[in-house]
């Protein structure tokens, strides 16, 4: 079986990796400026650690005002026909196993542990922190993962067999990837909102595609020059390349793509579509009304991405947007 | 040093547990038939394991309108003094480091993991996983922990000397605690809305004690029967017995409490007004203008508590609500 997990937004595709290996330094300087200008604009708040920040008054109004365009397109495309659903940054185990999401992107991966012993077990714990040792053998798995995209958590509410017609979700939420670094487009954690649809695989198929210019109407609504490009995910080890290669032949991921650095690399996806045949059809035992395997697809927009790409592409000072994009925020 | 750690409102104090104790079998049935109710009205979605739910549109009009009436009160009482700042649900361990959390409740953290291995390390853990085998210990530290209550990262930003008049914050995000339970109010993610004062040690005192009765007021206006009940949060253990006391006794943490379960118990608290003394001022450097170590004090609204208070009180059916409470709904 192909393992197709949808990774999202948080990666974009290999031309970066290509471009930057040619011009990195040049590329490193203007991404750790591009996030030293927003920290000392208060738009981003510095953690301590590369790709986590907090959020500053402005940033999160952009965030409200592309979602609001966002959630216009859904409509105007599916009118009330999505389920909302809104789920924690956190889901069971058992359902992060059947995404495959180790074998793909252990990398990137979020796995919770907490403490579970007795008072004894507590003072050793706190006797190895006192004495600056690692403490996080004596925790156990809490049973928990963290969200890797925004749709994982909904195909397990849809185990079973579907309506006629399949089902269309629009979830919103934040994901988490380990990938530490300078970019402030590459988040440890970052919001998405996605349209899903889980149905047929025509449907599935004609989701995907129709989200593309849908997207790019959305991008260019928000004064975004962007155009869309074959991709694939960031498939682990040697074996991904293969899992990329495949990805790749068989279309299965467009990402709408912005620049953020001019042309010092080949841009930043901002919004992902994703077909993922009956991958999560299969391992969440979802049926079609007729008896076949679901297929699913999503288009899944990078609230943080986009926001970056609007600050990149209309400056800092919300109050100097051209009018267009100024009059969307609040 | 007493360690003051603030746990918000994951806890109903310890009345609940002394009741549990005389009535466990009514008060878990009545728990068990509420949280099932919920799914069934589509308000909360399953995710298969105790504490963690999807969220269904109705829910989340609710939860928004909640937030509206709460920031009103913050308006109210802060006009635009507060810094508005959103936090992502994973922050450094470094900052969690400094908060004690692990020292006073070490059973309720979230500690991140992830793969940090190569090609063969990645092919060991896939072989545990296809033998059914625990794979945790091929996985190290990701330098990251669960957010637990909404204010912990908002601390760091302040290192250093506040200015003249101390700093108050608006922070609103999701928090994790391993706490898995039937009761639908004890999730483990949960959303806080916090108003946090850093400055002197009057300031605190005032923002804990003037925010008690607006945070009465916001629970009036959505029409939930209220009361404030000195508290204390859950520490940990023998030790935390002695914290505990000690919290009461100094009259630092002040909950908010409604009856989601009639007499059963003592009632949940869906806001926790507390004082930290000089905990985090302390620990994350921070100063007052005059060179003094900096008091802190936070009301925290639980939002997912809040939201469960009205359907308990009103039904679960928004539209036969009371004409103020469904006028809120957008």
């Amino acid at each position: 079986m192909t393992v197709i997990t949808d990774s999202g937004t948080a990666e974009p595709a290999t031309a970066t990796t290509t471009t930057a290996t040619t011009a990195p330094s040049e590329l490193d300087r203007a991404r750790a400026q591009f996030r030293d200008d927003l920290i000392d604009a208060g738009l981003l708040v510095p953690s301590g650690i590369d790709g986590l920040y907090g959020r500053g008054a402005m940033f999160e109004d952009v965030i409200d005002a592309i979602d609001e365009v966002v959630v216009a397109a859904g409509r105007a495309a599916h009118a009330d026909a999505p389920r909302r659903l809104r789920f924690p940054p956190v889901f069971p185990r058992e359902s992060f196993e059947k995404t495959d999401y180790i074998a793909s992107f252990p990398n990137l991966t979020g796995a919770i542990s907490t403490f579970t012993g007795d008072n004894r077990a507590h003072r050793a714990l706190l006797a190895d922190r006192e004495s600056g040792v690692d403490w996080d053998h004596h925790l156990a798995s809490a049973g928990t993962m963290l969200v890797s995209a925004a749709c994982h958590p909904s195909y397990s509410t849809l185990t079973g067999t579907l309506p006629d017609g399949g089902v269309l979700m629009d979830v919103y939420g934040y994901c988490f990837r380990h990938e530490p670094a300078v970019d402030p487009a590459r988040m440890q954690a970052f919001r998405m909102h996605e349209f899903v649809i889980v149905g047929s695989p025509q449907q599935a198929e004609n989701h995907r595609d129709s989200w593309v210019p849908r997207g790019l109407a959305v991008l260019d609504q928000l004064g975004l020059a962007a155009r869309d490009v074959p991709a694939n995910d960031p498939f682990f080890g040697r074996a991904g390349k293969m899992l990329a290669a495949n990805q790749l032949d068989e279309n299965l991921k467009t990402e709408l793509v912005v620049s953020l650095y001019g042309d010092l690399d080949d841009g930043t996806a901002v919004v992902s579509c994703n077909c993922h045949r009956d991958h999560f059809g299969e391992t969440f035992t979802i049926a079609t009304a007729d008896g076949g395997v679901a297929h699913s697809a999503c288009v899944g927009f990078g609230m943080e991405r986009i926001a970056l790409a609007m600050f990149a592409t209309h400056g800092l000072d919300v109050s100097a947007w051209p009018a267009q994009q100024r009059g969307l925020i609040a």
